[in-house]
Protein backbone atom coordinates (compact mmCIF):
# COMPACT_ATOMS: atom_id res chain seq x y z
CA UNK A 1 0.00 0.00 0.00
CA UNK A 2 1.56 3.18 -0.92
CA UNK A 3 -0.53 6.32 0.78
CA UNK A 4 1.72 9.46 0.55
CA UNK A 5 2.02 12.00 -2.06
CA UNK A 6 5.38 12.60 -3.95
CA UNK A 7 6.02 14.87 -1.00
CA UNK A 8 5.23 13.24 1.90
CA UNK A 9 1.85 14.02 2.13
CA UNK A 10 -1.05 11.97 2.86
CA UNK A 11 -3.56 11.65 -0.32
CA UNK A 12 -6.61 13.76 -0.22
CA UNK A 13 -9.08 10.41 0.92
CA UNK A 14 -6.68 10.67 4.16
CA UNK A 15 -7.34 14.23 4.69
CA UNK A 16 -11.23 13.95 4.19
CA UNK A 17 -10.78 11.06 7.06
CA UNK A 18 -9.39 13.33 9.07
CA UNK A 19 -10.20 16.90 9.02
CA UNK A 20 -12.27 17.51 5.76
CA UNK A 21 -15.30 15.13 5.81
CA UNK A 22 -15.26 13.85 9.48
CA UNK A 23 -18.23 15.62 11.91
CA UNK A 24 -19.03 15.23 15.86
CA UNK A 25 -21.14 12.12 15.46
CA UNK A 26 -24.95 12.91 17.56
CA UNK A 27 -26.05 9.25 16.87
CA UNK A 28 -24.52 5.86 16.47
CA UNK A 29 -24.54 2.50 14.92
CA UNK A 30 -25.57 -0.20 17.20
CA UNK A 31 -21.79 -1.57 16.56
CA UNK A 32 -19.49 -2.25 19.20
CA UNK A 33 -15.80 -1.03 19.54
CA UNK A 34 -13.00 -3.80 20.19
CA UNK A 35 -10.90 -3.39 23.26
CA UNK A 36 -8.19 -4.12 20.59
CA UNK A 37 -9.01 -1.23 18.93
CA UNK A 38 -8.80 1.11 22.21
CA UNK A 39 -5.28 -0.56 22.45
CA UNK A 40 -4.16 0.72 18.88
CA UNK A 41 -6.20 3.72 19.94
CA UNK A 42 -4.04 4.34 23.13
CA UNK A 43 -0.71 3.02 21.27
CA UNK A 44 -1.31 6.42 18.54
CA UNK A 45 -2.04 8.54 21.13
CA UNK A 46 0.95 8.38 23.43
CA UNK A 47 3.41 8.79 20.88
CA UNK A 48 1.83 12.32 20.02
CA UNK A 49 4.23 14.80 21.73
CA UNK A 50 4.09 17.09 24.64
CA UNK A 51 6.13 19.08 26.39
CA UNK A 52 9.10 17.55 28.66
CA UNK A 53 7.05 14.76 27.50
CA UNK A 54 5.33 14.94 30.48
CA UNK A 55 1.76 13.12 28.67
CA UNK A 56 -0.31 14.32 31.38
CA UNK A 57 -3.26 12.81 30.04
CA UNK A 58 -5.36 10.49 31.85
CA UNK A 59 -8.52 8.45 29.80
CA UNK A 60 -11.31 6.67 31.23
CA UNK A 61 -12.70 4.33 28.69
CA UNK A 62 -16.74 3.95 29.89
CA UNK A 63 -17.86 0.84 27.78
CA UNK A 64 -20.05 -1.06 30.32
CA UNK A 65 -23.86 -0.55 31.34
CA UNK A 66 -23.27 -0.47 34.45
CA UNK A 67 -20.28 2.67 34.15
CA UNK A 68 -22.51 4.75 31.54
CA UNK A 69 -25.37 4.74 34.20
CA UNK A 70 -23.18 5.89 37.18
CA UNK A 71 -21.78 8.47 34.61
CA UNK A 72 -25.96 9.47 33.20
CA UNK A 73 -26.45 11.77 35.68
CA UNK A 74 -23.64 13.92 35.16
CA UNK A 75 -24.45 14.85 31.32
CA UNK A 76 -26.40 17.24 30.29
CA UNK A 77 -29.44 17.21 28.74
CA UNK A 78 -28.00 17.37 25.22
CA UNK A 79 -25.54 15.31 25.75
CA UNK A 80 -27.51 12.56 27.78
CA UNK A 81 -28.80 10.39 24.66
CA UNK A 82 -26.03 10.56 22.42
CA UNK A 83 -23.65 9.22 24.98
CA UNK A 84 -26.12 6.69 26.70
CA UNK A 85 -25.80 5.23 23.16
CA UNK A 86 -22.05 5.22 22.22
CA UNK A 87 -20.24 2.33 22.11
CA UNK A 88 -17.64 4.22 24.60
CA UNK A 89 -17.08 7.51 25.99
CA UNK A 90 -13.41 8.96 27.01
CA UNK A 91 -13.41 11.01 29.97
CA UNK A 92 -9.78 12.82 29.30
CA UNK A 93 -8.47 13.56 32.49
CA UNK A 94 -5.45 15.36 33.24
CA UNK A 95 -3.42 13.99 36.12
CA UNK A 96 -2.60 16.85 38.29
CA UNK A 97 0.74 14.55 39.50
CA UNK A 98 1.79 14.00 36.01
CA UNK A 99 5.59 15.37 37.37
CA UNK A 100 5.62 12.17 39.62
CA UNK A 101 6.26 10.45 36.35
CA UNK A 102 9.19 12.34 34.82
CA UNK A 103 11.48 10.28 35.73
CA UNK A 104 10.33 7.66 34.08
CA UNK A 105 9.09 10.39 30.67
CA UNK A 106 12.15 12.19 31.06
CA UNK A 107 14.88 10.50 32.24
CA UNK A 108 17.73 12.07 30.91
CA UNK A 109 17.35 15.31 33.23
CA UNK A 110 15.59 15.68 36.36
CA UNK A 111 12.27 17.97 35.58
CA UNK A 112 10.00 17.04 38.76
CA UNK A 113 11.28 20.19 40.69
CA UNK A 114 10.62 22.88 37.24
CA UNK A 115 7.12 22.21 38.55
CA UNK A 116 7.05 21.17 42.56
CA UNK A 117 5.88 23.64 44.20
CA UNK A 118 4.15 25.73 41.49
CA UNK A 119 0.59 25.47 41.67
CA UNK A 120 0.25 27.27 38.55
CA UNK A 121 3.09 26.00 36.76
CA UNK A 122 1.18 22.53 37.14
CA UNK A 123 -1.92 23.14 36.58
CA UNK A 124 -1.32 25.33 32.96
CA UNK A 125 0.97 22.20 32.09
CA UNK A 126 -1.64 19.74 32.65
CA UNK A 127 -4.40 21.51 31.19
CA UNK A 128 -2.72 22.33 27.72
CA UNK A 129 -0.56 19.04 27.24
CA UNK A 130 -3.79 17.13 28.54
CA UNK A 131 -5.78 19.30 26.02
CA UNK A 132 -3.15 18.67 23.28
CA UNK A 133 -3.55 15.07 23.61
CA UNK A 134 -7.49 14.91 23.59
CA UNK A 135 -6.77 16.39 20.22
CA UNK A 136 -4.28 13.77 19.31
CA UNK A 137 -7.05 11.17 20.62
CA UNK A 138 -9.47 12.75 18.73
CA UNK A 139 -7.26 12.68 15.30
CA UNK A 140 -5.94 9.08 16.38
CA UNK A 141 -9.59 7.49 16.60
CA UNK A 142 -10.69 8.71 13.21
CA UNK A 143 -7.49 7.68 11.60
CA UNK A 144 -8.58 4.09 13.05
CA UNK A 145 -11.89 4.86 10.86
CA UNK A 146 -14.04 5.55 14.51
CA UNK A 147 -16.05 8.87 14.78
CA UNK A 148 -15.94 11.55 17.51
CA UNK A 149 -18.50 13.48 19.42
CA UNK A 150 -16.09 15.44 21.58
CA UNK A 151 -18.08 17.12 24.68
CA UNK A 152 -17.69 19.81 27.64
CA UNK A 153 -21.07 20.18 28.38
CA UNK A 154 -21.19 17.86 32.09
CA UNK A 155 -20.81 18.47 35.40
CA UNK A 156 -17.10 18.07 36.19
CA UNK A 157 -17.31 18.07 39.44
CA UNK A 158 -19.88 15.03 39.86
CA UNK A 159 -17.42 13.22 37.36
CA UNK A 160 -14.67 13.55 39.29
CA UNK A 161 -16.91 11.83 42.90
CA UNK A 162 -17.82 9.15 40.41
CA UNK A 163 -15.16 7.55 39.01
CA UNK A 164 -11.71 9.62 39.79
CA UNK A 165 -11.82 10.17 43.59
CA UNK A 166 -8.82 8.98 45.43
CA UNK A 167 -6.92 9.42 42.63
CA UNK A 168 -4.75 12.62 41.41
CA UNK A 169 -6.72 12.74 38.19
CA UNK A 170 -9.17 15.71 37.29
CA UNK A 171 -11.32 15.72 34.27
CA UNK A 172 -10.31 17.64 31.22
CA UNK A 173 -13.52 16.74 28.77
CA UNK A 174 -15.10 14.13 27.10
CA UNK A 175 -15.02 12.20 23.92
CA UNK A 176 -17.93 9.55 22.64
CA UNK A 177 -16.54 7.18 20.14
CA UNK A 178 -18.41 4.62 17.72
CA UNK A 179 -19.12 4.65 14.52
CA UNK A 180 -21.71 7.20 13.86
CA UNK A 181 -25.36 7.68 12.20
CA UNK A 182 -24.61 9.65 9.36
CA UNK A 183 -28.76 11.18 8.94
CA UNK A 184 -28.32 12.11 12.23
CA UNK A 185 -25.52 14.79 12.00
CA UNK A 186 -26.20 18.63 11.77
CA UNK A 187 -25.11 20.89 8.99
CA UNK A 188 -21.87 22.04 9.08
CA UNK A 189 -20.85 25.49 11.16
CA UNK A 190 -19.11 28.54 9.14
CA UNK A 191 -14.98 28.76 9.83
CA UNK A 192 -13.68 31.93 10.31
CA UNK A 193 -11.92 32.90 7.15
CA UNK A 194 -7.84 32.90 7.52
CA UNK A 195 -7.33 36.68 7.36
CA UNK A 196 -9.40 36.46 10.45
CA UNK A 197 -7.44 33.95 12.60
CA UNK A 198 -3.98 34.55 11.03
CA UNK A 199 -0.94 36.68 10.71
CA UNK A 200 1.45 36.07 8.35
CA UNK A 201 4.78 38.41 9.42
CA UNK B 1 -5.85 6.55 -5.13
CA UNK B 2 -6.73 4.39 -2.36
CA UNK B 3 -5.52 5.04 1.32
CA UNK B 4 -8.12 3.43 3.65
CA UNK B 5 -8.51 0.10 4.90
CA UNK B 6 -11.85 -1.54 4.56
CA UNK B 7 -12.82 -0.59 7.66
CA UNK B 8 -12.16 3.28 6.83
CA UNK B 9 -8.89 3.66 8.49
CA UNK B 10 -6.19 4.70 7.44
CA UNK B 11 -3.40 2.66 6.63
CA UNK B 12 0.32 1.95 8.21
CA UNK B 13 2.28 4.53 6.11
CA UNK B 14 -0.01 7.27 7.19
CA UNK B 15 -0.45 5.93 11.11
CA UNK B 16 3.09 6.17 10.92
CA UNK B 17 3.16 9.60 9.30
CA UNK B 18 1.10 11.01 11.90
CA UNK B 19 2.18 9.37 14.99
CA UNK B 20 4.41 6.61 15.05
CA UNK B 21 7.50 8.20 13.16
CA UNK B 22 6.88 11.48 13.68
CA UNK B 23 9.38 13.23 15.49
CA UNK B 24 9.56 16.55 16.94
CA UNK B 25 12.47 17.87 15.11
CA UNK B 26 15.48 20.39 16.29
CA UNK B 27 17.12 21.37 12.92
CA UNK B 28 15.81 21.97 9.70
CA UNK B 29 16.45 21.34 6.10
CA UNK B 30 16.98 24.89 4.11
CA UNK B 31 13.73 24.32 2.50
CA UNK B 32 11.00 27.05 2.67
CA UNK B 33 7.14 26.75 3.23
CA UNK B 34 5.12 28.39 0.19
CA UNK B 35 2.42 30.70 1.66
CA UNK B 36 0.04 27.78 -0.59
CA UNK B 37 0.78 25.38 1.96
CA UNK B 38 0.37 27.23 4.85
CA UNK B 39 -3.03 28.11 3.88
CA UNK B 40 -3.82 24.27 3.35
CA UNK B 41 -3.12 24.08 6.53
CA UNK B 42 -5.66 26.22 7.82
CA UNK B 43 -7.82 25.33 5.80
CA UNK B 44 -7.61 21.97 7.78
CA UNK B 45 -6.98 23.24 11.31
CA UNK B 46 -10.03 25.38 11.04
CA UNK B 47 -12.44 22.15 10.23
CA UNK B 48 -11.24 20.68 13.71
CA UNK B 49 -14.54 20.43 16.23
CA UNK B 50 -14.75 22.85 19.01
CA UNK B 51 -17.38 23.73 22.06
CA UNK B 52 -20.06 24.97 20.30
CA UNK B 53 -17.72 25.53 17.58
CA UNK B 54 -16.35 28.69 19.08
CA UNK B 55 -12.60 28.35 17.41
CA UNK B 56 -10.57 30.18 20.18
CA UNK B 57 -7.25 29.42 18.42
CA UNK B 58 -5.32 32.50 16.47
CA UNK B 59 -2.24 31.90 14.22
CA UNK B 60 1.02 34.39 14.19
CA UNK B 61 2.78 32.86 11.16
CA UNK B 62 6.99 34.08 11.40
CA UNK B 63 8.57 34.02 8.57
CA UNK B 64 10.62 36.99 7.65
CA UNK B 65 14.02 37.59 9.08
CA UNK B 66 12.48 40.75 10.63
CA UNK B 67 9.81 38.69 12.57
CA UNK B 68 12.39 36.29 13.82
CA UNK B 69 14.50 38.63 15.30
CA UNK B 70 11.88 40.15 17.15
CA UNK B 71 10.76 36.86 18.63
CA UNK B 72 14.75 35.91 19.56
CA UNK B 73 15.29 37.92 22.63
CA UNK B 74 11.77 35.60 23.77
CA UNK B 75 13.15 32.40 23.57
CA UNK B 76 14.58 30.45 25.85
CA UNK B 77 18.61 29.42 24.93
CA UNK B 78 17.57 25.62 24.02
CA UNK B 79 15.05 27.46 21.61
CA UNK B 80 17.03 29.57 20.13
CA UNK B 81 18.89 28.47 17.04
CA UNK B 82 16.45 25.79 16.24
CA UNK B 83 13.58 28.42 16.00
CA UNK B 84 15.79 31.05 14.20
CA UNK B 85 17.02 28.40 11.37
CA UNK B 86 13.19 26.94 10.80
CA UNK B 87 11.40 28.41 7.61
CA UNK B 88 8.02 29.08 9.63
CA UNK B 89 7.36 29.82 13.60
CA UNK B 90 3.62 30.01 14.48
CA UNK B 91 2.65 31.38 17.59
CA UNK B 92 -0.63 29.38 18.48
CA UNK B 93 -2.67 31.99 20.31
CA UNK B 94 -5.82 32.19 21.71
CA UNK B 95 -8.37 34.93 21.40
CA UNK B 96 -9.52 36.01 24.80
CA UNK B 97 -13.06 37.52 23.15
CA UNK B 98 -13.52 34.63 20.85
CA UNK B 99 -17.63 35.18 22.19
CA UNK B 100 -17.61 38.05 19.89
CA UNK B 101 -16.93 35.78 16.73
CA UNK B 102 -20.14 33.45 18.22
CA UNK B 103 -22.80 35.16 15.57
CA UNK B 104 -21.25 34.23 12.89
CA UNK B 105 -19.55 30.48 13.97
CA UNK B 106 -22.30 29.33 16.08
CA UNK B 107 -25.69 31.32 14.51
CA UNK B 108 -28.57 29.32 15.20
CA UNK B 109 -27.98 30.23 19.12
CA UNK B 110 -27.15 33.16 21.19
CA UNK B 111 -24.28 31.82 22.65
CA UNK B 112 -22.54 34.57 24.05
CA UNK B 113 -24.20 35.22 27.12
CA UNK B 114 -22.88 32.02 28.25
CA UNK B 115 -19.18 33.51 28.15
CA UNK B 116 -19.99 36.99 28.92
CA UNK B 117 -19.29 38.05 32.20
CA UNK B 118 -17.21 34.78 33.65
CA UNK B 119 -13.91 34.99 33.72
CA UNK B 120 -13.22 31.49 34.76
CA UNK B 121 -15.78 29.81 31.79
CA UNK B 122 -13.64 32.32 29.04
CA UNK B 123 -10.23 31.60 30.26
CA UNK B 124 -10.73 27.61 30.16
CA UNK B 125 -12.68 27.41 26.85
CA UNK B 126 -10.27 29.76 25.03
CA UNK B 127 -6.89 27.23 26.79
CA UNK B 128 -8.98 24.06 26.11
CA UNK B 129 -9.78 24.22 22.63
CA UNK B 130 -6.82 26.61 21.48
CA UNK B 131 -4.77 23.87 22.92
CA UNK B 132 -7.09 20.99 20.96
CA UNK B 133 -6.61 23.30 17.96
CA UNK B 134 -2.93 23.25 18.90
CA UNK B 135 -3.25 19.49 18.31
CA UNK B 136 -4.65 19.69 15.44
CA UNK B 137 -2.53 22.31 13.58
CA UNK B 138 0.30 19.98 14.85
CA UNK B 139 -1.16 16.94 12.94
CA UNK B 140 -2.61 18.56 9.84
CA UNK B 141 1.05 19.97 9.50
CA UNK B 142 2.89 16.32 9.69
CA UNK B 143 -0.57 15.12 7.64
CA UNK B 144 0.62 17.48 4.74
CA UNK B 145 4.60 16.28 5.09
CA UNK B 146 5.84 19.58 7.43
CA UNK B 147 7.75 18.55 10.00
CA UNK B 148 7.08 20.30 13.46
CA UNK B 149 8.66 21.40 17.01
CA UNK B 150 6.29 22.13 19.94
CA UNK B 151 7.46 24.49 22.07
CA UNK B 152 6.66 25.91 25.59
CA UNK B 153 9.99 27.22 26.52
CA UNK B 154 9.70 31.10 25.70
CA UNK B 155 9.10 34.64 27.60
CA UNK B 156 5.04 34.31 27.19
CA UNK B 157 4.85 38.12 28.26
CA UNK B 158 7.49 39.32 26.11
CA UNK B 159 5.96 37.44 22.78
CA UNK B 160 2.65 39.35 23.70
CA UNK B 161 4.23 42.78 23.97
CA UNK B 162 5.76 42.29 20.82
CA UNK B 163 3.25 40.46 18.87
CA UNK B 164 0.04 41.11 20.30
CA UNK B 165 0.03 44.56 21.49
CA UNK B 166 -3.68 46.22 21.33
CA UNK B 167 -5.40 42.86 20.28
CA UNK B 168 -7.29 40.13 22.47
CA UNK B 169 -5.13 37.55 21.28
CA UNK B 170 -2.81 36.03 24.20
CA UNK B 171 0.20 33.56 23.46
CA UNK B 172 -0.79 29.73 24.16
CA UNK B 173 2.70 28.01 23.15
CA UNK B 174 4.83 27.78 19.91
CA UNK B 175 5.33 25.55 17.28
CA UNK B 176 8.15 25.51 14.32
CA UNK B 177 7.61 24.17 10.79
CA UNK B 178 9.72 22.66 8.00
CA UNK B 179 11.54 20.10 6.68
CA UNK B 180 13.49 18.60 9.74
CA UNK B 181 16.94 16.80 9.70
CA UNK B 182 16.63 13.71 10.90
CA UNK B 183 20.21 13.11 11.72
CA UNK B 184 20.09 16.16 14.77
CA UNK B 185 16.43 14.30 16.44
CA UNK B 186 16.78 13.03 19.59
CA UNK B 187 16.36 9.64 20.73
CA UNK B 188 12.42 8.59 21.30
CA UNK B 189 11.74 8.72 25.18
CA UNK B 190 9.16 5.98 26.65
CA UNK B 191 5.67 6.01 26.99
CA UNK B 192 3.58 5.52 29.85
CA UNK B 193 2.00 1.68 29.09
CA UNK B 194 -1.68 1.61 28.77
CA UNK B 195 -2.47 0.28 32.35
CA UNK B 196 -0.83 2.91 34.21
CA UNK B 197 -2.79 6.23 31.64
CA UNK B 198 -6.23 4.70 31.19
CA UNK B 199 -8.61 2.90 32.93
CA UNK B 200 -11.38 0.65 30.91
CA UNK B 201 -14.71 0.47 33.15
Amino acid sequence: MKDLLPNGALDAEALDTLFLEARSQNAWQDKDIPEEILEQLYDLVKMGPTSANCSPARFVFIRSREAKELLAPALSSGNRDKTLSAPVTVIVCQDMAFYDKLGELFPHVDAKPWFTGSEAMISETAFRNSSLQGGYLIMAARALGLDCGPMSGFDAKLVEQTFLAGTSWKVNFMVNLGYGDPSQVFGRLPRLKMEDACKLL
